[in-house]
């Protein structure tokens, strides 16, 4: 219990060390989200999405700064989206962020993982437990994003901020259609540049017809310039800040922070669930080298991914779960 | 057998409804994989890449035209980016490829999937058997995408194109240096723009810094202007078909295909294993209304997820794959 000690303690080495053996889906990580999440949920965790070169960054320097003025401890883990691949190279933009690195009340880190698909979303809820337990009143989270990256976030966050930047085409607008479902509130960003007011009415124009009913939250929209005025600039953030902080005090009034909190325990145990059956039947099946005599089958055209997977499901389960599986056809 | 003969006859109808099936997971489309499983394998299959707003869907509708002038069947798989959300809208980009429709030589369809996480993966994989065993010669994938759509993408492709456009500002160096590693052509679209020389002259710099060794592909990088001049326009495109072609020579000769086989085989084995042992546990659980009893455990941090998951693990699995989990500390 000496290491929970030490995270709650805000012992840097030791959160990192447990974070990179996160990313690295150690075991031993596993035991220490088990000694920690009694001291976990305490936190307002905040997603940030949009896509590259939207500015994200900036916005969370920005809010930072915002969120400490405000005597908040604040956590920040930026999800890398090069981290399938190159094993998680931190962001240059991310650099930025390192002038809060002398201040003890902000922890900022990158977060990738090597290794299992359907990975990182488990490594993201297990490193915000961290955060959590380590006593950060404000956790963001940023991630670009369109698909399951997206997804992730708003299963583990409070509050969504949508980020979006004028001139980024046609497709966009598709995009926009699924956003309204994942947004709190809405930034756009550059505001400064060609096209912001239409990129301001599409979204007014969107919010009106969603009918957002008179108790429930309003989804606001709200603009930042290009960071060149400093005092502008962080004028914009404080009231992003303020506005970030009243949606959490709309959760808490309204049934919804039950609500999500029910449905990020939900993926929780899903995750788990993946760890703790899921990979450990892989990793049997690939100790005994079945895994490749599997492969062969399937490139053979022996079988099928279906047919094996259920000949080592009744291998590997007690009972077939639910229904036996109809064959029709 | 009756509905296996009439994919491989290329009969839209069932095509198409068995592609909703796979959508929703519906069981039948299960056995419906299991019965065109042997009929896969002999398609080229393309995945195409790139942020949002990089004119994808320009390219895909221009390499359709490409492929059908050498007399090869097509078949296109738009990923739709909303789809968690929105349950997958047509992106509107992507009605031009209907001019299309009349060829009985191209078969377009949107892919989008409700429910749940990871579904996207699977249903990808699936949905290019189907095209595959209705005998398409080329099956185009696009997707928007950084991270784990892109994962989807290389495991499922044999070439893997990235489109990128000039100006979409810093971050996009820190993504380049994840897509060094799926991509095997570079397309620069919209390279009349400006900034377009000193992305190409970024990119060959990564790609001279890579050392490639001479029996190595060479990474090519294409330039494409925006569609004013369609002559110029097709000419581009043509080309990028041919390298498109040239590289599954490639990897033919050496042993690429092989080994890209062998991944993508791992990777359907897992994604079947998560239908087939994960999905049906979960939804054992759902049934008796226990999964519920598991989420207020949590929530009053009765339990954690991983000892929740262990528990279940114990009860459905007939033996504890692998070594026991050690707990420490």
């Amino acid at each position: 219990m000496e290491q929970t000690k030490k995270i709650r303690e805000g012992n840097i080495r030791i959160v990192s060390r447990l974070i990179r053996n996160l990313e690295d889906s150690e075991p031993e990580a596993r035991t220490a989200i088990k000694n920690i999440f009694p001291y976990t949920g305490k936190a307002h965790i905040i997603g940030i999405t949009g896509s590259a070169g939207a500015g994200k960054s900036t916005l969370v320097d920005g809010l930072i700064s915002a969120f400490r003025k405000k005597n908040k401890t604040v956590g920040v883990l930026a999800i890398d989206p090069t981290s399938p691949f190159s094993g998680g190279a931190l962001l240059g933009d991310r650099i930025r962020m390192q002038k809060h690195t002398e201040d003890p009340g902000v922890f900022v880190r990158s977060l990738a993982t090597r290794g299992a698909m359907g990975g990182l979303s488990k490594a993201v809820g297990d490193a915000i437990h961290v955060l959590d337990a380590m006593g950060k009143d404000i956790i963001l989270v940023e991630t670009v994003g369109t698909g399951q990256q997206e997804v992730d976030i708003i299963y583990n966050s409070h509050t969504v901020i949508v980020v979006l930047v004028p001139g980024m085409g046609d497709e966009i607008q598709a995009i926009k259609a699924g956003i309204m479902e994942i947004a709190d509130i809405f930034v756009v960003n550059k505001a400064d540049h060609p096209g912001a007011s239409q990129l301001l009415m599409e979204l007014k124009n969107m919010i009106n017809m969603a009918q957002i009913p008179e108790d429930g939250w309003p989804l606001p929209v709200m603009t930042v310039e290009s960071a060149f005025e400093p005092i502008k600039f962080g004028e914009k953030i404080d009231s992003l800040a303020q506005n970030i902080l009243k949606h959490y005090e709309y959760l808490v009034h309204s049934d919804q922070l039950k609500s999500r909190l029910h449905r990020k325990t939900m993926v929780e145990i899903k995750d788990a669930l993946r760890t703790c059956i899921l990979d450990q039947i892989l990793s049997d099946l690939e100790a005994n080298g079945e895994l490749d005599r599997l492969a062969y089958k399937l490139i053979s055209k022996e079988s099928d991914p279906y047919t094996l997977a259920e000949e080592i499901s009744s291998r590997y389960l007690k009972k077939r779960p639910g229904k036996p599986y109809q064959k029709k056809g």
